[in-house]
């Protein structure tokens, strides 16, 4: 982390005043990077695709929306505290870590019992009871703040509301989704391990709306020869932890997976993580949720995870949820969320992948990080996810040679082309600061640039270097 | 509002529910036409820039950074609430309507004078004694949620509290700046007006860092051309409503503006709001705040304003803020934030534009609407911002060219060109439907295409019709 740290990735938010667990800021870098992600994602799964649309909605929402939706109620955490140190715990990961036991799916009694067991980790003081924490932020609307609200712990939600909306305002028909990125919020007990599990995150969602009696997915002829890689509950089972490698199609056929929507983007997820992410296809994996971990009404949970130096870690949770969100929201709002096919009165079911953005970075920087062939770490970033293109560097500070570097520097970000000027130290110095910030391309300006209006262009990844007309530098740095 | 409703662009948030007053989701058409001015945004006062870097912060900030800010013990309205039917209003805007005096920059006693000679505007009672309240949204960090922290109100506190970050990962010199697009967030008293006064809102701001004592802009020299309309403190008092036309230039020269970099903005805005936007320049002035109007610590502060059915609207605020904002942080956080240069020690200036994008939006809008020609509403979206580039329509619900419309819009989707598929009703009426959404062309698909793989291209403005090839299409959708 030190690495993103100094340059210009991510810092935690607020520092100057010592901040607050669980907050991040994306610096200079990380919020180019950020977008150039976003970007990627909503071409892949809004722009291309036949029938996805896109909504950008509140992030305060009224009780009734989380009371229908089971947050009020069930969205929380075991907690225990420590009677001497005052410090408060996960009880469930404590336990398994301290017991080595699966806490996952133990009710409050049992998660009781075995807590009993355990000391406090800092102190080795007494731990208390099971105390369950809801992990949503309240806030008061209104000029006396009695309008009881939360900020919302999941994109996801807006979709369901406006699911009506977006379907009458464009006249559709089944299937249909809808897409969202933006903030959601958890107040994690334990925040940790620096973007992995933030209090403040960024969410990209579908909701994909299909006819529960007419799964085809117009896309998935496409895709369906992709070889996914799946952790099946069989191979959990046996504590084997090596993926079945199949196809997208026989997953489907073999019936491991639920659905043609299920396997359309369990294939679309491995093509955008190996291909555009580049993350190499051994580090990508889909989990099969076992069936304690995956709620009542779900038809099917795959988890697509990639491999840290902190072990496996989630990043896109895909669940068929069925028809359990509309009709929840039916119930509590009264409101008749059905829709009429050929006839026959349909609740809409639900495919949803869920992307975590800011683990999505974490995994593309911690692969891209590398010593590999120089004395200084850099990142290989793919080039069009590079948040900076091009660094501009004078070989001197001779007059001349800084005005020509700065309107090379000034051409490329008329085209919003991002570059960044770059004086000081040695040009050595200087690929190696570019290097560590991903930067696929250096440009050179020397004495022969004052004569003949050429430049030294360096790639990253070869460190091959060659002599080009600044004219033509726009093209170079867009087309390789 | 109630067409912008209809056809997809916003609507009030959980309103299945009854929502709460305030929010407001943007639709299929609103959440795409909002991503096409923020990137326009981005390119213009980001990406094209020599010195500006973009940052994404948190929206929960803790106390103390807002207790810094003042925010804490200012951030508050006047407010008065009914003996009788217990409603509660703003004070200060209750006594400009009903008394007909400026309440802006009356103290708490003065506007306690105003107020007993106004009644209940609702019932007729009698209204308490002037109450502040505070604008922003508190929220309980951690497992006891006893870390104090708000809601951001303004994105900029993110920018100063990164400052010393940015300065020093990229090593940068003055003059720079740090850009942020996001959410803030304010409890106002009575949210109205749709889009024009909400508790969730986005903001697009850049905090320009300057050496004050050489306040030189890079940019300047190519925008000084540029005619400013602007509405003069002289002509306030003077109760005059017309604007002063002035170039950049001679505004700066005559003493008007404070600074190059106020200039420069002023200059900026005036084409992106008439060039970009499309909203003609008699609809677009700047208003010199009057002094009562100023912070103490402002060089000036000068609002774009659009003129709309509802009278003209503040949508950017350009402040020259000195080293207000830097220097409260030194003093509440204890760290150095001040800069070298040429052996001074400088705490660097601030200029600051600050964007409402949700008021653009709405001022987009409003000015694109028309009935000009048609027996229809139509919007005249610049083609670049329209949030669908084209409508797909079949000439009849026959399977072969059903397939064949079906396929063009997937060609385009592919291309991430947005389009939409409209099946329903007469040509004349998907035309209709289409105009009313802004969507600048509709591509028929009639008879003559099966035979010849052609399609009639329409022009929203024009109403042309053209008959072109279907592989010239996203061509012609893309360069026109």
């Amino acid at each position: 982390m030190r690495h993103l740290l100094v340059h210009g990735f991510v810092a935690p938010s607020a520092s100057i005043y010592g901040g607050l667990k669980g907050f991040y800021d994306y610096g200079p870098m990380g919020a180019l990077l950020k977008r150039n992600i976003e970007r990627a994602w909503l071409e892949e799964f809004v722009l291309r695709e036949d029938n996805v649309f896109l909504v950008d909605g509140s992030l305060i929402l009224p009780f009734q929306v989380l009371k229908a939706s089971g947050h009020v109620d069930h969205f929380t955490d075991p907690t225990t505290k420590c009677g001497k140190c005052g410090r408060v715990f996960r009880a469930d990961k404590l336990v398994e870590e301290r017991l080595g036991i699966r806490a996952e799916g133990m009710g409050v009694e049992e998660l009781g019992k075995a807590i009993k067991r355990v000391r406090c980790p800092t102190c080795g003081g007494d731990l208390s009871g099971i105390n369950l924490v809801n992990l949503m932020f309240e806030v008061g609307v209104g000029p006396y703040r009695s309008d009881r609200a939360y900020l919302r712990p999941e994109t996801a939600q807006v979709m369901f509301l406006d699911f009506r909306y977006f379907q009458t305002s464009l006249g559709l028909r089944l299937p249909f989704g809808i897409a969202q990125v933006g903030k959601s919020f958890r107040n994690e007990i334990s925040p940790r391990q620096g973007l992995l599990r933030l209090r403040e995150f960024t969410q990209m969602e579908v909701e994909m709306f299909i006819d529960p009696s007419d799964v085809r997915c117009p896309g998935f002829e496409e895709v369906k020869d992709v070889n996914l890689r799946i952790l099946t509950r069989d191979r959990q089972v046996k504590g084997a932890t090596d993926a079945l490698e199949i196809s997208a199609g026989k997953a489907l056929s073999s019936g491991l997976l639920p659905n043609e929507y299920m396997a359309y983007y369990l294939a679309k997820e491995t093509l955008f993580f190996t291909e555009r992410l580049g993350i190499s296809t051994e580090n990508v994996r889909f989990r099969h949720l076992m069936p304690e971990e995956t709620p009542h009404y779900s038809g099917g949970n795959f988890d697509l995870e990639v491999r840290l130096s902190v072990g496996w870690i989630e990043v896109v949770g895909n669940a068929y949820r069925r028809d359990y969100d509309l009709k929840q929201h039916m119930e509590h709002s009264g409101k008749d969320l059905s829709m009429t096919v050929n006839g026959r009165k349909v609740i809409p079911h639900v495919v949803e992948p869920s992307f975590g953005l800011d683990r999505m970075i974490y995994c593309l920087l911690e692969h891209s990080y590398t010593k590999e062939g120089r004395k200084w770490p850099w990142l290989r970033l793919p080039t069009e996810l590079a948040p900076i293109r091009a660094a501009v560097l004078p070989l001197s500070r001779r007059p001349l040679m800084v005005k020509v570097a700065r309107d090379v520097h000034r051409m490329l970000r008329r085209r919003a082309i991002p570059s960044v000027y770059l004086e000081k130290g040695s040009i050595g110095s200087r690929y190696a600061r570019s290097d560590m910030m991903g930067i696929p391309y250096c440009i050179t300006i020397d004495y022969g640039s004052l004569n003949d209006s050429t430049v030294t262009l360096r790639n990253r990844d070869t460190r091959e270097q060659r002599r080009i007309k600044i004219s033509d530098i726009p093209k170079e740095l867009t087309t390789t």
